[in-house]
């Protein structure tokens, strides 16, 4: 019988990872509130889980909204491994993450060589091309993904595309000096992105200003040139004036994309696609359970259970055997089950969250 | 009967201000398109020209909502008045503004003696106190609003308060260095704002960043503070981080407020309060039209009026008196009359541009 | 006998210029105090009178020691050209000698195209590629030289070089985002230039801040690599985290360079290098000033002539001939010659300058 | 009589001591080469060991000539103190500084609570007002000071006057928006400083700019305005532009000036005026070498000492009794003395703090 190469949900198979579990139900850092929240989590996990190894001690963290999950999963890996890392954020919302997140924080200016970054994207290609920028820190993502020996992208379905502009049609971001902003959106129109504009903020008068005191310059180009981005990127950045062109061409190592079935698709760098599904080997965790936490989980979830109606039976006959039980088929990326004797089996963290929260009187 | 002190519409009593009219009228600037925004206008053209007089040189145009109509009146003083004048912005959007009005562009390091300068404003109180910063433009609003002889502030009834803080409760608009903002936040929290929080952007990641560079911190103060706003701007303006603050104090002469029902309130620095409503004396008017324009306009509009339903006597009747009519009482701050003689008047320019809308074949 | 193809001085065929030539004499702006500086004024003011013409209206002015001649020479045109002009600087001293001389400013934001921009370098190879940044400000102005319809160098022979880094060998200067400034310059030790260094302030304590923010490094290549300058700027820009290279590859139109013996050597971007002595014929000026100015000028020179001993009778003679005096062979970039009437005729503001210093009684 | 050069030695109480006694003696960090950089080293020191204590977790390092000092001496607490402590650098060169000591860096908006901030100065009169920002970095150091629990000033003794002004003459350093610099200029003429000069950078073109990307202005003000810094500093810093001034008033706890015979001058911020002499128990010292370090010091420094001339008698006297041995009379602020037995003492100013602390009844 095939094995799942991952266990995408907290390892249960110590008394330790109990306590984490434990205390990730009653600490819920970011909790997921939609399936696109449950996919860009689970991407971030396993891209965590394969790549953030202990012996990574700097590490760049990323920005956008599937960060969140992948410093969720670093700070799970333990205080012990995190307590002689350093964590390089690439802007103001990573930074409060990590040091929310009780971190140590660096500069890259102090750790010019990152071990692994991981980081979101607007869009990735088939060649892992990324645009990025649509939060205007390309430029110090860029900066942690070339100082990184490794460079994880995580993000979700939508984000995966065949090539780049298909599903982030705004443009790609380009930070530019400020003074030089309208000579290089002429130089823009000219070579092909007769649409690009200044991006204007919402929350001030005038344009977007980056944390370099930069201007951003959105600027969508025909799919024809969107097909061969590192052309495009050096024809962009060598415009004098541009600080940085929001285009990652042969950078990333692999990119994660959670689904909405809950699996997560991996592509990597020489071209192979992965799939892997949200799997739990219930009879090792059942034994697990008996032996360890039984009376605990029974205590925190019996009344719970016995107040909803029966599961399903295949559920329950599956975890006699030594089987492995997909969630990707569950729309919520949960799946509750229970043993004959009564126990209760929670597959996943986010079963846990959205049990915790479908039922507040747990 | 009394007669105003004041004729709000473009003055119509040479033919130089006949092709004012009709130039205004076939390139309309920035068309209103609501009561609040007719009342912008209202209010920014009066302060232009009770203030900006043709003997000023270099003149301050500030940021926000009212400054379009502020110059667009500017503009409708002439060529001649305005070749030799330069116009120094608080920001992007003037900035753009005078270069698009194809005025001559300066800054306040070259011209720091500014003759006058008009500008809007988030609220401003009985005492003309001032909170500026919504659009987080008041640090160069501030520099030019001090380097002025005359400051003078418009805005639509809405900002016309007793208090700062009613009707703008976001709190006051700090700019702070970036890396202070954390202690400055904590400062802010001790001193009477407790819900102060940094600002975060909307087209980027993480917080706003001013123009300057800086971060944007929003502190609401109780009302019994805002009642001194002075000593709240020295005490917030001496802590360390702090790079100015959204409260402006003892600084403008006067204040414009467009009202909703099109007329105009004044509020000077001596705590004078005047309400104008915008009028014209009907009688000369026809005497000029008689005399200088009526070919010209009869070409113009004849057809258009024509083709309506007659206008009510009572209006055509006044024509033959010299009185004054308000136009403050219609919905949409105009008014058509019409001559016996078959001249049509038309009252304001808001008239012109909504007749040229309702009826788009003239 | 050949005529040279230009007369570098003032052109004095019409009553104009000799109040031109009167002004200036009465009003010197930067009075060249050396050889270096007679030389970099002779570049600076015959680039001036071969490239910027009356119908260029928008105009870049660049930074360094040379660009107060080019400002200079630019007054001298006369007011009546200089008031429909704007002139572009590219950074603090640039825009402080635009506003004293009373010039009308603009950016580059609101002019994106250029006329022409003239501006110094600190070093130019025989391809007119060049070494810029030696004063921070390179941003800046390869984006005014990249904007220009006609970008032309000038400096003094010093700056004239075969290759790159001959002369100027502190290094490429190369703007980077401050915080990647440590990941730039591992960058930069593995493509070649092991002896790139931050480059420190002397005012303030820390790095040089550049008017952009940013930090600047300096990176000394090899000759070898120095040999193939836009295959350098290539690397270097491409590089995350560098905002702009201090290397101008194929953008020059011409280069002038003041010579110690007064002449001017103008290399051309197709490979022509080219020799002007300053030169005047001295009858057809004589002629000129019979029926033209002799009395303005008599009445402006007799008393301090008079007081002089005798010129060269050499000199006196040649006036007699139709023969050009070249100034190439004076050590001092002048000439001084006399009318047979006694009256004394300056050549040049150069001239006039100079003999100040030749005939110190005067 | 000839005395020894410096030894300026850290803790030999212990055997690890007296390896890193080795390893500084041969790898010096920061030798002072002059008297005053002595005098900077021992106010550093004197002012780390009383305020600097083993609880204090977030400890802000200011910028200046004196803070090398004061970074050496923090190492020195050993790192078991260090590794859970934070330092907060006021710029480049103290971060560069916490970095190269293997300290760990924070930055104020994550630790905006500072346990005890230690930094230099310019000046410094008798009430602790300071004169900072020579450097230009006084807004950091500024927030830096604010946020701190306890600041503290160490300098050298030219550092330290009466009124501010007397020896730092150029002026008090205030850091201006840039585009607000010559309205703030003029507003600085006004209040009293005619002088009031743009500071030129000197290894770019143009003026400094800070590492906030802002200007500064050196204004100096009479002697009589110097008398009051917080009435100047208020009037300043409320000008709009001046983001902030360096004039740090009613900050300081204490102030530690070296001086140049060696002593250190404390001024307090209750008006008390210390002033320690280096001292050490010669017999209690000389019972620890006995004990501890004998043969290991003989071996490296008998020669040197052997080959001296006898020290005077009264020094080895005192030897014998628990006196204290006052270094102030000697020029490099060091002492040599010698038991009796044979023993070699190095009483350098190293040995003879951390005795203060080792034996505290001293």
């Amino acid at each position: 019988m095939p094995i799942p190469p991952a266990l995408l949900t907290p390892d249960l198979s110590t008394p330790t990872d109990v306590r984490l579990l434990h205390s990730v139900l009653h600490n819920p850092g970011i909790p997921p509130t939609s399936t696109i929240e449950a996919a860009k989590r689970l991407a971030a996990w396993t891209a965590v889980d394969k790549h953030v190894l202990p012996e990574h001690k700097v590490i760049g963290i990323g920005s956008g909204s599937t960060v969140p999950y992948v410093v969720e999963r670093i700070v799970a890996q333990g205080h012990e491994v995190n307590k002689d890392r350093v964590f390089i954020p690439t802007g103001f919302q990573s930074k409060e993450l990590i040091v929310n997140a009780n971190l140590r924080l660096g500069d890259v200016d102090q750790y010019p060589i990152i071990d692994v970054t991981v980081d979101g994207a607007d869009e990735v290609d088939h060649d892992l091309n990324c645009i990025k920028g649509g939060g205007g820190c390309h430029l110090r993502e860029k900066v942690l993904a070339e100082a990184a020996d490794t460079f994880v992208v995580v993000a979700d379905y939508r984000k995966n595309s065949e090539v780049l502009g298909t599903t982030f049609i705004q443009g790609i971001p380009i930070e530019v000096a400020s003074f030089a902003y309208a000579k290089v959106l002429q130089n823009l129109h000219l070579i092909g992105s007769p649409k690009a504009v200044l991006r204007m903020a919402k929350a001030k008068a005038g344009p977007v200003v980056s944390d370099n005191g930069n201007f951003i310059i959105d600027a969508p180009f025909p799919a024809e040139m969107m097909k061969d981005p590192y052309t495009l990127l050096t024809r962009i950045k060598m415009l004098t004036g541009v600080v940085e062109v929001g285009l990652f061409c042969q950078m990333a190592k692999a990119a994660y994309f959670g689904n909405q079935d809950g699996s997560v698709t991996v592509k990597w760098h020489d071209g192979r696609v992965e799939k892997y599904n949200c799997c739990i080997d219930l009879r090792q965790y059942v034994r697990y359970l008996c032996s360890h936490a039984l009376h605990w989980l029974r205590s925190q979830f019996a009344f719970t259970f016995r107040s909803k109606s029966p599961l399903p039976s295949s559920a329950v006959e599956r975890c006699h055997h030594p089987v492995w039980l997909s969630v990707g088929s569950t729309p919520m990326d949960t799946i509750v089950s229970m043993h004959r004797t009564a126990s209760l089996v929670l597959l996943s963290y986010n079963a846990l969250m959205i049990m915790s929260r479908v039922y507040p009187h747990t």
